[in-house]
């Protein structure tokens, strides 16, 4: 199966066979995550739960359900949720007095209780975040892990007492995707600022992470808001400032996607074999497969429990497949599962007193020492996620492209790339020339490139000739 | 406040006062839990977490809705939770073709997939859990943590090709629960065999680990049912066997309580000024509090930055209280968070080049060097909750008794003791024995201990006469 054949089609197999998403759940949009993802996502998890922990945020748990008057108070957000929300209006038997949104994010959640516990400077900066699952009854077509309608994620709500400390956040939050989502996962992805017709509904601005995937269409892994203090007004987060004042809260909320980033971990470092784990995240880190030939299964299993002891106790995650499947069979398997090493057990390998690792990517074989397995294993793991990751990036950088014209964007969104174009307006009076886009390219204005300060060379708009501000970033989405 | 005296009083007084859960969120019985708690459950989540797999179990994440033709399956399940379930019927601006339940708890949601995963013996055994969230519309009386309508909880699925099967993974929930609840959160309990009347809708029967409270109710904290194959007919997960034959699964599902394990924790632990977090799973292991005289600050913070330094070094979860308040006041407030370990800075130290260490429980303080500091500091931690742990569970079974009169009973009852009697039966004809229980001392038949194979000396059932066949517990309940 080709990934960059037929994305699509791969896509639903790697899903299926490899058992990781099981769409024969019998609710429209809520695919059942199976363990062979899901204790990756986990770990994922982890690792983005403690760098957050690194960056002074603390976990909380918040209700799933928000009262119906909550969710009305912030006029602009209402407006962009309300077809979006599970309603629960009934319990047991009886008829709740209010009706009950399963949130579709928290922050009419968990502004009122914001509003409780700030009082005073001292209580500043606040920064809190919560793992877990939103629900949005997504009307578009859904796809497994990137759009659906409960969604697994993280995501934090921070309060500041001015506008330069929310615009740090900003600065921080995508720090950490860099971080997380980009050197310890190795998913490539440009950060935007969005144009204004596309932000959150009530913030101020919105920030976000597009990776591009095989198929050459973007992909919105992480987004964090500047929400000003449109949502402390109405929720009331005031604080005491050292001046003696009452202060309206800066607010930023920030939503890295657990399951669109793991979609782009395997899309990314899939192959047509199947999934490539990355070392550090794989549930089963090597397989080993013992040869067997003759009478000798008694003298290979020893020789591989030998194996397994050592790299247990060195707590790689090993697995021995002493099924009754031929190694083929196994090879096969483990390969579609994605464990990047497999060691291979024969006679040869005893008579040398030697291991045979071999790496998932390029089913290269090396030869190595029993008393030296358990550090060759894992700098081999390392080795060959360094090496794939240097592949992925290149090729990130190799969708990028510029343009000045529309056949040409045109042209060059059919090749599957990312387009930067000089353009005219990223307000609301930019609108015709993104409908232009839409229509005509059925591509989308993903936004400017955050903190870049780069001024178009030609001062006109590719798409109306009228007078460019800015370099914007053209694709095809999800 | 004495937790002894009023207990709850001091519940209330400490989930406030020490910002664990805001019971203010204006949905009843969904309080939000506050990060200085949500941390430590995290933790704990972890533990369990990890135990399950250690012990063959992978995580996997199913939908929070069940389509309510799902529920129905299973009649004696439906029964017992249809009061209990919060219904989805409209979504956006829709009405659903068919209404959804937030799940309760998730059988029907996942045993329709089991029998799609299990074809063959070499399909079993099937042993995932999953760690979230449930929800009851809980008509009782609700007290945070405790009863509450949101519930976090892990949940484990099992199938088996044997009912031996099954039985043994019985066993396996309650040594997992020894494990983690019992030595590593220091957490006691009882692990009973629930009367008939008294099992998980649909079990043929209900295990139960209950913890005294310390007014003398117990708390179930964790329960494992044998589902038999009351779930795989219904569901149809069948599987072939060795022999050819197609059968159905035996199954098991497991269910530790995290928020009621967290209740028990600060409740087991905490005392008349806070809570007492252990070393292992406290948000804050050391908190160094510098007591500034005169000019002294920058010598101080000097001092203390050094200890700091050597703390975080070795993975010491440690924090500097520099704010402008006293040291009294600082003394108190992380004595009320419950950091166990609290390192006093003065100029008497720097001089003696000393660091003087004081335990939250006992507040006694302990002289040691700056090399060791790290080393002192982690051992003080281990040893002070070794020292709390033997008490409480030298407490925990000092408040085991017996009986076998119903006046003594009563008495006992009212001392917050565990009765262990003679009993006629746990099965259904034991009932009106149970009502007596119920109405003349207000408590409960809890079961009989599982695994404990002793008799009744005394043949007669201490409430009603008749043969007694085993011993039972009789204790109040939340």
């Amino acid at each position: 199966m080709d990934k960059n054949k037929d994305f699509s089609e791969w896509y639903t197999w790697i899903l299926k066979e490899a058992e990781l998403v099981d769409i024969r759940y019998n609710v429209k949009g809520f695919p059942v995550i199976r363990p062979w993802a899901f204790s990756v996502m986990k770990k994922i998890y982890s690792a983005y739960e403690d760098e957050l922990d690194r960056n002074g945020h603390s976990p909380m748990q918040f209700p799933a359900v928000i009262p119906e008057s909550n969710l009305n108070k912030e006029k602009e957000h209402i407006k962009g949720f309300e077809d979006a929300v599970f309603w629960i209006e009934k319990a047991g038997m009886n008829r709740l007095e209010e009706r009950l949104a399963l949130r579709p994010t928290s922050e009419t959640a968990i502004y009122p209780m914001y509003a409780l516990w700030i009082n005073g400077i001292s209580d500043l900066p606040l920064k809190l975040y919560q793992s877990g699952t939103v629900w949005r009854y997504e009307t578009k077509a859904t796809r497994p892990l990137i759009r659906v309608r409960e969604i697994q994620w993280i995501e934090t709500h921070c309060c500041f007492a001015t506008k330069e400390g929310a615009e740090a956040q900003i600065i921080e939050d995508k720090a950490i995707a860099e971080t997380i989502i980009g050197d310890v996962l190795g998913i490539p992805f440009l950060f935007f600022q969005r144009p204004k017709w596309d932000k959150f509904p009530g913030a101020d601005n919105t920030y976000a992470a597009d990776s591009l995937m095989p198929d050459g269409k973007v992909l919105q892994i992480a987004t964090t808001h500047m929400l000003g203090q449109n949502f402390s007004k109405p929720f009331e987060v005031k604080f005491s400032d050292s001046d003696g004042k009452e202060k309206y809260v800066w607010q930023t909320c920030y939503g890295p996607g657990m399951s669109r980033i793991f979609a782009a971990l395997i899309s990314h470092y899939g192959d047509d074999k199947g999934i490539v784990y990355h070392y550090q995240f794989s549930p089963i880190q090597v397989v080993v497969v013992p040869i067997y030939k003759g009478e000798n299964k008694a003298k290979i299993d020893n020789y591989a429990a030998g194996i397994m002891r050592v790299l247990k106790e060195n707590d790689i995650r090993a697995y021995y497949d002493n099924s009754n499947n031929t190694p083929g069979f196994k090879y096969n398997r483990w390969e579609l599962k994605g464990i990047p090493i497999r060691i291979e057990v024969g006679e040869r390998e005893i008579d040398a007193n030697k291991v045979v690792i071999v790496y998932r990517d390029t089913r290269e074989k090396k030869t190595t020492e029993l008393e030296s397995v358990a550090n060759d294993v894992s700098q081999a793991g390392k080795e060959m996620f360094e090496r794939m990751k240097s592949a992925v990036f290149e090729n990130m950088r190799n969708s990028i492209d510029k343009s000045e014209d529309m056949d040409d964007i045109g042209k060059k969104l059919d090749l599957g790339k990312i387009i930067k174009i000089p353009f005219c307006s990223m307000e609301m009076e930019g609108e015709p020339c993104y409908e232009q886009i839409k229509d005509k390219l059925k591509a989308e204005v993903r936004g400017t490139l955050f903190g870049s300060e780069e001024k178009p060379k030609s001062k006109k708009c590719a798409i109306c000739g009228k007078e460019a501000h800015e370099y914007a970033y053209v694709a095809r989405q999800y």
